[in-house]
């Protein structure tokens, strides 16, 4: 069966933030992260793709997992396709998902012992990239400060290639109060600044951490480092002006678990 | 003075990578990567900046250095700028710079101990990350395989956010030839796959260096593989699909710096 005109207008409306955060709904794009939501426990409400792939061999196995879960499949066409979808590649396949709320909560902090913590991140790239590398490296959970983009901007649930599915993600937090009643369950408030005092190798991780890495232009907030347990830097070896924070993120988390057993 | 059509004509060109190849020009846009220009051998033809700035006391110090260098300064309009400057983040000001080509030759290989080298990637975001990480840990240079999406595209530019103009870049290079004759000068080529055999941090890093970085989608080339000293991986400890390439680069790069002095 073929997308209804007004199936069509309301997944094109989605694209706008407001919508998103009204409907509690996100599209998302591409038979990857497709995947990664029948393996989550994301609802999906539609999935929608080109009539070429209806019967293409290699898409069968995702495709029948989508009627195990009783999610309508609909045809859409090229231009519906385009209209709707924020890239070009989309790979003929769109899938329309609820959004999942977590709560911070006693039981998440206790069976947590390594946690990320993006401060008024703004660029959704460095968002998603963020998600990427605190899901390979074993993060127990995400925090969104308040100034952070939102987290089902296009741009970010494409750049997560999925992990937006595996990760318990927290949006909206208040990071100072959260923080601070972290630091009594026995966390370490970990914050990265271009400025900070020790060089990340020199500063010993505890069994419970937190990575606090902050805005592209201004840093981890002022009342942030100040609270910190300690204040961690990068050291540099050549000119760059600063690191993207992504990598920053991606190179504090490996050194974190780099004394650690991986999964394979 | 103001831009004239014809200028206002020719700077727009230069946003089609084969006008950029012709006249061996780029453009670039903001306040920092204009000073970075500044402090390098980079040769800037023309400096355009909306006429707001030109009495602006936040920028004298740099558009004094461009009277300096004799480099004429002209006015645009809100609407040329838009017309010419790729984002919406140009700050008011561009230039149009001439590209400058490095060769690879025994000087270069000789004072080199730290080499990156990019196989075939395809992002833009991705090859100025890898190319800001590179500058930030002092890489002595940076090999750019025939494959590789154009050094002077405009998002390459901006996201190494004048790192551009700190580094010796090698463009369209015949990797595997290349890398031959370092192995030849005592270099150890160290591949970063997702399906290498060793972790990184069991890896001896040797006093001469190349690192290579593939393809998003391919890793690097079977070929590259086959004929490294080592391939190593990053270890993964949750369920992310991959890493993206740029942040893979910074922790390669982060640990092999982490035994060094570093130079702030």
């Amino acid at each position: 069966m073929h997308l209804s005109k007004s199936e069509i207008r309301y997944l094109t409306s989605l694209s706008q933030k407001k919508t998103r955060q009204t409907e509690k709904k996100f599209v998302l794009e591409g038979w990857r992260s497709l995947k990664e939501a029948l393996s989550s426990s994301f609802q999906i409400e539609l999935v929608a793709l080109l009539p070429a792939y209806v019967s293409d061999p290699d898409y069968q196995k995702i495709l029948s997992q989508v009627h195990e879960r009783k999610v309508p499949i609909k045809e859409i066409g090229e231009l519906e396709l385009k209209k709707i979808a924020d890239t070009v590649h989309s790979q003929g396949v769109l899938a329309l998902v609820h959004q999942k709320e977590h709560e911070l909560n006693s039981s998440l902090l206790n069976r947590s012992s390594l946690i990320v913590a993006a401060d008024s991140i703004s660029d959704p790239g460095n968002l998603g990239s963020i998600l990427r590398s605190a899901d390979w490296f074993g993060s127990d959970a995400i925090f969104l400060s308040k100034g952070c983009v939102e987290l089902y901007n296009e741009k970010v649930v494409r750049s997560t290639v999925g992990s937006i599915f595996h990760l318990t993600i927290l949006e909206g937090i208040e990071l100072t109060v959260a923080l601070k009643d972290m630091k009594k369950r026995g966390f370490r408030v970990v914050a990265a600044s271009a400025d900070g005092k020790q060089a990340y190798w020199d500063v010993p991780f505890e069994k419970k951490n937190i990575l606090v890495f902050g805005n592209e232009a201004h840093g981890v907030s002022k009342e942030i480092r100040d609270s910190a347990d300690v204040v961690v830097k990068i050291p540099r070896f050549g000119r760059a002006e600063s690191l993207n924070v992504g990598v920053a993120c991606g190179i504090l988390l490996a050194h974190m678990r780099s004394h650690h057993q991986p999964i394979d």
